[in-house]
């Protein structure tokens, strides 16, 4: 596997590998979430046209929704600038959180503390066995 | 400065103290760049209403739009369920890329290479005497 040059997607030299990828509702424009890509991550999710990561916790390929059933079908697949970062839009299975939220953005910083916006749309209890998916 | 526990904010005693940043556009939903944060950055955002990172390649604050102009208010801040990931919904001023463009992401990856999208609102070259602003 050898690392995409800048000039035809995005560059696996930088950031150790691993690149900060933003998952976006295609439909909606919402946050979905932000997980990481390397070069395999990202290879199969241009083959596959679904969004796979790389767990920086288990250390190996995400098929996102592989446990949950919450896939990502890529609509667009975009870079930034720098060719560091990636914009993935989205159309979103169920919830993108592991925590049942719509998106992992669900809770808001004021000055007086968290604050949860909205309501979950699933049990996590119900959806995942172990770990996340 | 003491790290923010994860039950009030953001929690940077994760990732090197340093999280990833996504400024999306408080009016049209568009993700306009990502960037780092680190506790400094993100209490200064707090108290000033207006968007400063930390610039990895110039380890120091980065004030947006110290040098170009093109700052960002903050309108709301959201964290991820892992508390590792900030979400800024700002309202831009002019072009949030050094490029030019108005977001970060104007490149589309595709089969067959790469495809801008859209056209610079500004000469960069007309904005920035040196470096990112």
């Amino acid at each position: 596997m050898t690392n995409s040059p800048p000039s035809t997607g995005p560059d696996f030299s930088k950031n150790d590998g691993l690149l900060p990828v933003v998952a976006q509702d295609a439909e909606t424009g919402a946050v979905l979430m932000v997980a990481y890509m390397n070069d395999e991550a990202f290879a199969e999710t241009q083959r596959s046209g679904r969004a796979v990561y790389y767990s920086r916790s288990r250390g190996r390929l995400w098929r996102k929704g592989e446990e949950s059933g919450h896939y990502q079908t890529v609509r667009q697949i975009l870079i930034d600038c720098d060719a560091d970062t990636i914009l993935l839009k989205v159309t979103q299975q169920g919830a993108a959180c592991h925590d049942g939220y719509r998106s992992c953005f669900y809770r808001e910083v004021t000055p007086t503390g968290l604050v949860t916006l909205g309501q979950p749309l699933v049990d996590p209890r119900q959806v995942y066995r172990k770990g996340k998916g």
